[in-house]
Protein backbone atom coordinates (compact mmCIF):
# COMPACT_ATOMS: atom_id res chain seq x y z
CA UNK A 1 0.00 0.00 0.00
CA UNK A 2 2.59 2.80 0.77
CA UNK A 3 4.43 2.09 -2.55
CA UNK A 4 1.37 3.11 -4.35
CA UNK A 5 1.14 5.92 -2.04
CA UNK A 6 4.88 6.96 -2.74
CA UNK A 7 3.99 6.81 -6.77
CA UNK A 8 0.78 8.96 -5.90
CA UNK A 9 3.41 11.69 -4.18
CA UNK A 10 5.87 11.21 -7.34
CA UNK A 11 2.68 12.22 -9.88
CA UNK A 12 1.57 15.37 -7.73
CA UNK A 13 5.68 16.29 -7.76
CA UNK A 14 5.97 15.38 -11.97
CA UNK A 15 2.70 17.85 -12.19
CA UNK A 16 4.14 20.67 -10.21
CA UNK A 17 7.54 19.53 -12.59
CA UNK A 18 5.43 20.73 -15.83
CA UNK A 19 3.64 22.92 -14.70
CA UNK A 20 0.54 21.54 -14.66
CA UNK A 21 -1.13 22.62 -11.70
CA UNK A 22 -1.36 22.22 -7.79
CA UNK A 23 0.65 18.96 -6.28
CA UNK A 24 -1.64 16.17 -6.34
CA UNK A 25 -1.23 12.94 -7.92
CA UNK A 26 -3.52 10.00 -7.57
CA UNK A 27 -3.74 6.22 -8.18
CA UNK A 28 -6.44 3.62 -9.49
CA UNK A 29 -5.34 0.47 -8.39
CA UNK A 30 -7.14 -2.56 -9.09
CA UNK A 31 -5.92 -5.55 -7.00
CA UNK A 32 -1.94 -5.56 -7.64
CA UNK A 33 -2.52 -3.85 -10.62
CA UNK A 34 -1.98 0.25 -11.44
CA UNK A 35 -5.05 1.63 -13.73
CA UNK A 36 -4.47 4.88 -14.02
CA UNK A 37 -2.87 7.65 -12.45
CA UNK A 38 -3.16 11.47 -13.09
CA UNK A 39 -1.76 14.74 -11.48
CA UNK A 40 -3.91 17.70 -11.02
CA UNK A 41 -4.07 19.72 -14.41
CA UNK A 42 -6.14 22.65 -13.51
CA UNK A 43 -3.57 25.33 -15.10
CA UNK A 44 -2.06 23.24 -18.00
CA UNK A 45 -5.79 22.35 -19.14
CA UNK A 46 -7.89 25.53 -18.07
CA UNK A 47 -10.31 23.16 -16.27
CA UNK A 48 -11.03 23.76 -12.94
CA UNK A 49 -12.33 20.16 -12.35
CA UNK A 50 -9.07 18.54 -13.72
CA UNK A 51 -8.02 16.96 -9.98
CA UNK A 52 -5.79 14.58 -9.64
CA UNK A 53 -8.49 12.24 -9.00
CA UNK A 54 -11.32 13.03 -11.56
CA UNK A 55 -8.45 12.68 -13.89
CA UNK A 56 -7.54 9.04 -12.16
CA UNK A 57 -11.22 7.96 -12.20
CA UNK A 58 -11.67 9.03 -15.69
CA UNK A 59 -8.57 7.54 -17.26
CA UNK A 60 -9.46 4.28 -15.34
CA UNK A 61 -13.04 3.81 -16.45
CA UNK A 62 -11.32 4.45 -20.04
CA UNK A 63 -9.14 1.40 -19.17
CA UNK A 64 -11.73 -0.69 -17.67
CA UNK A 65 -14.20 0.19 -20.38
CA UNK A 66 -16.96 0.30 -17.37
CA UNK A 67 -18.22 3.63 -15.27
CA UNK A 68 -17.96 0.70 -12.11
CA UNK A 69 -14.95 0.70 -10.96
CA UNK A 70 -16.54 -1.34 -7.46
CA UNK A 71 -13.34 -3.40 -7.85
CA UNK A 72 -10.61 -0.53 -7.34
CA UNK A 73 -9.19 1.59 -4.27
CA UNK A 74 -7.70 5.01 -4.93
CA UNK A 75 -4.59 6.26 -3.65
CA UNK A 76 -4.35 10.01 -3.52
CA UNK A 77 -1.27 12.31 -2.36
CA UNK A 78 -4.06 14.91 -0.32
CA UNK A 79 -7.31 14.04 1.08
CA UNK A 80 -9.48 14.72 -1.91
CA UNK A 81 -11.99 17.85 -1.47
CA UNK A 82 -15.86 17.82 -1.76
CA UNK A 83 -16.01 17.37 -5.61
CA UNK A 84 -13.85 14.71 -5.55
CA UNK A 85 -15.25 12.64 -2.75
CA UNK A 86 -18.16 12.95 -4.36
CA UNK A 87 -16.76 11.71 -8.04
CA UNK A 88 -15.64 8.64 -5.57
CA UNK A 89 -19.10 7.89 -4.94
CA UNK A 90 -19.98 7.74 -8.42
CA UNK A 91 -17.89 5.77 -9.14
CA UNK A 92 -18.25 3.21 -6.38
CA UNK A 93 -14.77 2.80 -5.23
CA UNK A 94 -15.31 1.88 -1.77
CA UNK A 95 -11.94 2.58 -0.84
CA UNK A 96 -9.41 5.96 -0.67
CA UNK A 97 -6.11 6.03 0.46
CA UNK A 98 -5.07 9.64 1.04
CA UNK A 99 -1.44 11.38 1.79
CA UNK A 100 -1.91 15.26 3.31
CA UNK A 101 -5.21 16.43 5.27
CA UNK A 102 -7.45 19.37 3.75
CA UNK A 103 -5.56 21.21 6.76
CA UNK A 104 -2.26 20.46 5.01
CA UNK A 105 -3.84 21.71 1.56
CA UNK A 106 -5.21 24.80 3.00
CA UNK A 107 -1.46 25.28 4.77
CA UNK A 108 -0.24 26.09 0.92
CA UNK A 109 -2.86 28.11 -0.05
CA UNK A 110 -5.48 25.10 -1.46
CA UNK A 111 -9.19 26.18 -0.30
CA UNK A 112 -10.94 22.67 0.31
CA UNK A 113 -11.43 22.91 4.12
CA UNK A 114 -13.72 26.16 2.69
CA UNK A 115 -15.59 23.53 0.63
CA UNK A 116 -15.59 21.18 3.47
CA UNK A 117 -17.48 23.70 5.62
CA UNK A 118 -20.06 24.25 2.56
CA UNK A 119 -20.41 20.43 2.88
CA UNK A 120 -20.65 20.40 6.89
CA UNK A 121 -22.98 23.35 6.52
CA UNK A 122 -20.90 25.56 8.62
CA UNK A 123 -19.22 28.06 5.81
CA UNK A 124 -19.41 31.93 7.03
CA UNK A 125 -20.55 33.08 3.96
CA UNK A 126 -22.92 31.45 0.63
CA UNK A 127 -20.81 31.65 -2.99
CA UNK A 128 -23.61 29.82 -5.07
CA UNK A 129 -26.78 31.07 -5.48
CA UNK A 130 -29.41 27.88 -6.57
CA UNK A 131 -32.26 29.27 -8.48
CA UNK A 132 -35.02 26.94 -8.92
CA UNK A 133 -36.83 27.89 -12.62
CA UNK A 134 -38.65 25.70 -15.19
CA UNK A 135 -39.30 22.91 -13.42
CA UNK A 136 -42.49 21.70 -15.29
CA UNK A 137 -40.51 21.99 -19.01
CA UNK A 138 -37.48 20.22 -16.89
CA UNK A 139 -39.85 17.47 -16.08
CA UNK A 140 -40.68 16.60 -19.63
CA UNK A 141 -37.28 14.98 -20.13
CA UNK A 142 -37.28 12.60 -17.15
CA UNK A 143 -40.49 11.15 -19.40
CA UNK A 144 -38.70 11.03 -22.01
CA UNK A 145 -35.89 8.91 -20.02
CA UNK A 146 -38.66 7.00 -18.46
CA UNK A 147 -40.57 6.02 -21.96
CA UNK A 148 -37.37 4.74 -23.29
CA UNK A 149 -37.20 1.11 -23.56
CA UNK A 150 -33.31 0.45 -24.23
CA UNK A 151 -32.04 2.73 -21.80
CA UNK A 152 -29.18 1.97 -20.06
CA UNK A 153 -29.76 2.44 -16.13
CA UNK A 154 -26.52 3.70 -14.22
CA UNK B 1 -33.47 33.12 -18.82
CA UNK B 2 -36.43 30.48 -19.44
CA UNK B 3 -35.07 29.81 -23.09
CA UNK B 4 -31.67 28.91 -21.92
CA UNK B 5 -33.67 26.46 -19.52
CA UNK B 6 -35.94 25.36 -22.35
CA UNK B 7 -32.23 24.36 -24.34
CA UNK B 8 -30.84 22.85 -21.12
CA UNK B 9 -34.16 20.62 -21.26
CA UNK B 10 -33.38 20.18 -25.03
CA UNK B 11 -30.04 19.16 -24.37
CA UNK B 12 -30.77 16.69 -21.42
CA UNK B 13 -33.33 15.08 -24.10
CA UNK B 14 -30.69 14.82 -27.33
CA UNK B 15 -28.60 12.76 -24.47
CA UNK B 16 -31.39 10.45 -24.35
CA UNK B 17 -32.46 10.09 -27.66
CA UNK B 18 -28.71 9.57 -28.25
CA UNK B 19 -28.33 6.87 -25.30
CA UNK B 20 -25.44 8.54 -24.34
CA UNK B 21 -26.70 8.41 -20.39
CA UNK B 22 -29.37 10.18 -17.93
CA UNK B 23 -31.97 12.70 -19.14
CA UNK B 24 -29.42 15.60 -17.97
CA UNK B 25 -28.38 18.92 -19.82
CA UNK B 26 -26.25 22.01 -18.69
CA UNK B 27 -25.68 25.45 -20.25
CA UNK B 28 -22.60 27.58 -19.16
CA UNK B 29 -23.84 31.17 -20.49
CA UNK B 30 -21.78 34.04 -20.57
CA UNK B 31 -24.13 37.47 -20.78
CA UNK B 32 -26.52 36.49 -24.00
CA UNK B 33 -23.98 34.37 -24.79
CA UNK B 34 -24.13 30.76 -25.07
CA UNK B 35 -20.52 29.46 -23.86
CA UNK B 36 -20.69 25.89 -23.75
CA UNK B 37 -23.71 23.14 -23.88
CA UNK B 38 -23.49 19.27 -22.78
CA UNK B 39 -25.15 16.36 -21.80
CA UNK B 40 -25.05 13.60 -19.61
CA UNK B 41 -22.33 11.12 -21.27
CA UNK B 42 -21.93 8.89 -18.35
CA UNK B 43 -23.08 5.68 -20.64
CA UNK B 44 -21.33 7.04 -23.65
CA UNK B 45 -17.63 7.83 -22.57
CA UNK B 46 -17.81 4.76 -19.42
CA UNK B 47 -16.84 7.87 -17.23
CA UNK B 48 -18.91 8.41 -14.41
CA UNK B 49 -17.85 12.01 -13.70
CA UNK B 50 -19.18 12.84 -17.15
CA UNK B 51 -22.41 14.49 -15.62
CA UNK B 52 -23.55 17.01 -17.73
CA UNK B 53 -22.83 19.91 -15.47
CA UNK B 54 -19.20 18.85 -15.50
CA UNK B 55 -18.72 18.59 -19.35
CA UNK B 56 -20.17 21.79 -19.99
CA UNK B 57 -17.85 23.51 -17.38
CA UNK B 58 -14.64 21.91 -18.77
CA UNK B 59 -16.19 23.05 -22.47
CA UNK B 60 -16.41 26.59 -21.38
CA UNK B 61 -13.20 26.38 -19.40
CA UNK B 62 -11.71 25.20 -23.22
CA UNK B 63 -13.40 27.54 -24.83
CA UNK B 64 -12.93 30.47 -22.74
CA UNK B 65 -9.23 29.66 -22.16
CA UNK B 66 -9.29 30.26 -18.64
CA UNK B 67 -10.52 28.07 -15.42
CA UNK B 68 -12.49 31.26 -13.46
CA UNK B 69 -15.67 30.94 -14.68
CA UNK B 70 -16.69 33.66 -12.81
CA UNK B 71 -18.42 35.67 -14.91
CA UNK B 72 -21.01 32.75 -16.72
CA UNK B 73 -23.60 31.16 -15.18
CA UNK B 74 -24.85 27.65 -15.24
CA UNK B 75 -28.31 26.58 -16.43
CA UNK B 76 -28.87 22.68 -15.62
CA UNK B 77 -31.98 21.29 -16.58
CA UNK B 78 -31.64 19.34 -12.87
CA UNK B 79 -30.38 20.44 -9.55
CA UNK B 80 -26.53 19.44 -9.83
CA UNK B 81 -25.48 16.50 -7.64
CA UNK B 82 -22.69 17.07 -4.93
CA UNK B 83 -20.31 16.16 -7.13
CA UNK B 84 -21.49 19.05 -9.82
CA UNK B 85 -22.25 21.62 -7.24
CA UNK B 86 -18.58 21.60 -5.94
CA UNK B 87 -17.05 21.59 -9.36
CA UNK B 88 -19.56 24.72 -9.62
CA UNK B 89 -17.95 26.29 -6.71
CA UNK B 90 -14.09 25.84 -8.15
CA UNK B 91 -15.63 27.63 -11.25
CA UNK B 92 -16.14 30.55 -9.68
CA UNK B 93 -19.93 30.18 -11.32
CA UNK B 94 -21.63 32.03 -8.62
CA UNK B 95 -25.30 31.31 -10.09
CA UNK B 96 -26.91 28.03 -10.99
CA UNK B 97 -30.21 27.88 -12.62
CA UNK B 98 -31.85 24.22 -12.18
CA UNK B 99 -35.03 23.11 -13.45
CA UNK B 100 -35.99 19.43 -11.94
CA UNK B 101 -35.08 19.06 -7.82
CA UNK B 102 -33.08 15.84 -6.47
CA UNK B 103 -36.39 14.54 -5.53
CA UNK B 104 -37.65 14.58 -9.04
CA UNK B 105 -34.07 12.47 -9.93
CA UNK B 106 -34.50 10.30 -7.01
CA UNK B 107 -38.42 9.84 -8.60
CA UNK B 108 -36.62 8.28 -11.86
CA UNK B 109 -34.01 6.23 -10.26
CA UNK B 110 -30.97 8.34 -9.53
CA UNK B 111 -29.19 8.56 -6.31
CA UNK B 112 -28.64 12.32 -6.37
CA UNK B 113 -30.86 12.68 -2.81
CA UNK B 114 -28.30 10.00 -0.93
CA UNK B 115 -25.48 12.30 -2.00
CA UNK B 116 -27.06 14.64 -0.46
CA UNK B 117 -27.29 12.79 2.93
CA UNK B 118 -23.72 11.85 2.62
CA UNK B 119 -23.18 16.32 2.71
CA UNK B 120 -25.90 16.51 5.37
CA UNK B 121 -24.54 14.22 7.47
CA UNK B 122 -27.35 12.19 7.77
CA UNK B 123 -26.63 9.37 5.27
CA UNK B 124 -27.49 5.75 7.14
CA UNK B 125 -25.15 3.78 5.46
CA UNK B 126 -21.01 4.88 4.65
CA UNK B 127 -19.92 3.57 1.83
CA UNK B 128 -16.75 5.07 1.10
CA UNK B 129 -14.17 4.37 3.33
CA UNK B 130 -11.58 6.96 3.93
CA UNK B 131 -7.84 6.09 5.37
CA UNK B 132 -4.89 8.36 6.20
CA UNK B 133 -1.38 7.01 5.04
CA UNK B 134 1.92 8.18 4.66
CA UNK B 135 1.35 11.64 5.54
CA UNK B 136 4.72 12.68 5.74
CA UNK B 137 6.23 11.37 2.37
CA UNK B 138 3.36 13.29 0.94
CA UNK B 139 3.54 16.30 2.67
CA UNK B 140 7.50 16.60 0.32
CA UNK B 141 5.33 17.45 -3.14
CA UNK B 142 3.69 20.24 -0.82
CA UNK B 143 7.62 20.96 -0.25
CA UNK B 144 8.24 21.07 -4.04
CA UNK B 145 5.14 23.42 -4.56
CA UNK B 146 6.14 26.01 -1.98
CA UNK B 147 9.49 26.16 -3.08
CA UNK B 148 8.55 26.87 -6.98
CA UNK B 149 9.18 30.27 -8.41
CA UNK B 150 7.29 30.03 -11.26
CA UNK B 151 4.36 28.38 -9.85
CA UNK B 152 0.79 29.44 -11.21
CA UNK B 153 -1.64 30.09 -8.22
CA UNK B 154 -5.55 29.05 -8.84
Amino acid sequence: MTDFMKLAKDEAVRGVSENHGGPFGALVVQGDRIVASAHNEVVHTNDPTAHAEILAIRRASRELGRFDLSDCVLYTSCEPCPMCLFAVYWSRIKTVYYGCTRTDAKGIGFDDEFLYEVMNGTASENRVELVNLGREACLDAFTVWLNKDDKVPY
